[in-house]
């Protein structure tokens, strides 16, 4: 069934990102003078299928799991918290609430595998299993457990699209998970542990030696296969993680834009890419991790981001601020005046687009 | 009058800067985890006099003239194209508009000096004189008219103040003002036609060598004193240019945070801090323009564009952008939870902030 999904995932219509473009350039401005919210807006209408796409219906799924490596001592936080901020944000205190406010956006919880049981009227439970085992000692999961958390990502994003959710930002709650973040992008392109590994939520020196040498570790000892993602995903990924990867794969199966927050979530973008190449064609990158993985992450999916804000928290809290990029982008396609409705000759247009 | 309220600018409270940081490493995130969010909120706090800051009434001011120096063939557009354009804009129809009626926005629009005489029941009509003269040629205006520009702007911001207000962002519409801003540039700084001068909105190579010889064989014929910005103003300057740099000192005399967009808008920036550096404070920055003198400037303000969109329209339309940022910033500092309210015990947090 995934194999399904991932094999029916179709291209944007090229036909309509270039008749986008085309209106883009008609409208009363200098020539690619809106920069990236052009390219954004073009992306978007060749997504959605319309040279006039409807405003959004912003959410953020936030996937929410534990993670067995914790108890190498290399995480910012004890692992009571994730179920903590779990909890705080279905009553709409955390980072990523806030956020979301300001944009007009949704945020939807999903329990994917937190270790602790916790309930809440508005929490999703799709609990695969408590937690990851300790990818430093074991597989951190099995190959049919990451697949079902692929797949209730997938789920996911399906039923937010059938509610008229059209733009899907990712986000994730959980301690550990910059750690099996890491180790994934190492797993899939070689990079090294100084490239992948950063102290995350905030470690000591000290611990993030530790952090490198643990997860260059559990590569050497798990050998997970760069060709098949559910492999590097079953070995050394995250319930949340994996649940991510199925968001990207989700939205580009059901067309739609979908953004990228920092760190944890560009890896699972990485992965989806990995699984199919056209979910690229669906991403909207947000802001700059101060994680230093996420560069390279960006460079191997060659993405730019939007945003330089130095943040780091995660959540999904680079979505909201991205929505907002993307509402006005398309505002500009579809409410500004052509140089026609302007009553102005375009004679004199000289493109210096790169 | 102009001096009065120059002397009177005041600093923000240092004191409440330090409360809402202080508020900020409550609450429940890594500390420093929300990078420039952060940073923003304080600064916010401080000016307002307040660590709970009220949710922002957001307005970019416009301020439209027109340039003698087009006479030399160096813009990118027809002259009569400030006029029309300055019309759509009262239409709803342009680009500034677009992205303003996505934030939630007001737009006003000053006829500061159009050549055309023109009208429309929202247009603030505050004309100085139609058009600077040719700065090839002669000064632009007379000292007195840029210290009445400069006044408008300051006034401008009063009255949005008093009508509400406060958070102000600073646009432009005249067709010829990158030259204007360049000659600034290099009159404030020493700055060499090849590092201030670009294409604006697009012209063709040899009009952009044309448009760096004029404007270099313009400092050198008027010798612009860099340590007295009204003369700078008057020689080489504009009136939309002068009225901004008025929207600067008038935010910060009126304790209001004040948003930077382009290249056009970061001269008038640096010229109100030439008046007195702390309008800096007051300075928030929006996006990374692709006009080539735009970071030289952000490096003399010592500011980093919050955006990278490649954007290089004018008008303001760099400014609805940042609001965004802005609300979230203040969103976060308002409806967070802290450590306390999130039931954390916060002893674990390792401090990583640079």
């Amino acid at each position: 069934m995934l194999q399904t999904i991932i094999q029916t995932i179709e291209s944007p219509s090229a036909a309509i990102r270039t008749a986008a473009q085309a209106r883009i350039d008609s409208l009363a401005k200098p020539l690619g003078s809106l920069g990236r919210l052009e390219s954004i807006a073009a992306q978007v209408a060749a997504i959605s299928g319309t040279i006039t796409p409807e405003a959004r219906r912003k959410c953020t799924i936030v996937m929410a799991a534990d993670h067995g490596i914790v108890d190498e001592g290399i995480a910012c936080a004890p692992q009571e918290v994730t179920a903590i901020q779990t909890i705080n944000m279905l009553k709409n205190l955390t980072g990523i609430c806030a956020l979301s406010s300001s944009s007009g956006a949704r945020v939807y919880v999903v329990d994917i595998g937190i270790k602790a049981q916790i309930s809440h009227p508005d929490l999703i439970e799709r609990k695969i299993r408590p937690g990851t085992a300790n990818f430093a000692q074991e597989a951190a999961m099995e190959r049919h457990e990451a697949e079902q958390a692929v797949l209730t990502g997938i789920q996911m994003v399906q039923e937010r699209v059938n509610k008229g959710y059209n733009l899907i930002g990712t986000g994730e709650m959980g301690i550990g998970n910059t750690s099996c973040s890491s180790a994934i992008f190492m797993a899939l392109t070689g990079a090294s542990a100084d490239e992948a590994v950063g102290k995350g939520g905030g470690i000591t020196d000290e611990a993030l030696a530790l952090k490198k040498q643990v997860i260059a570790a559990a590569l050497a000892r798990h050998q997970p296969d760069s060709r098949d993602p559910l492999d590097v995903l079953a070995k050394v990924g995250g319930l949340d993680v994996a649940g991510m990867v199925g968001c990207f794969l989700g939205a580009a199966h059901s067309k739609v834009p979908v953004v990228i927050d920092g760190f944890i979530s560009a890896a699972a973008a990485l992965v989806a890419c990995r699984f199919n190449p056209l979910v690229r064609e669906y991403l909207i990158p947000s802001h700059r991790s101060a994680e230093p993985g996420f560069t390279h992450i960006m460079q191997e999916l060659k993405l730019e981001p939007l945003l330089h804000l130095d943040m780091r928290l995660g959540e999904g809290t680079g979505c909201p601020l991205a929505f907002g990029i993307v509402d006005a982008a398309l505002s500009m396609l579809n409410t500004m005046a052509t140089f026609d409705e302007a009553m102005i000759n375009r004679d004199y247009l000289v493109d210096i687009r790169p």
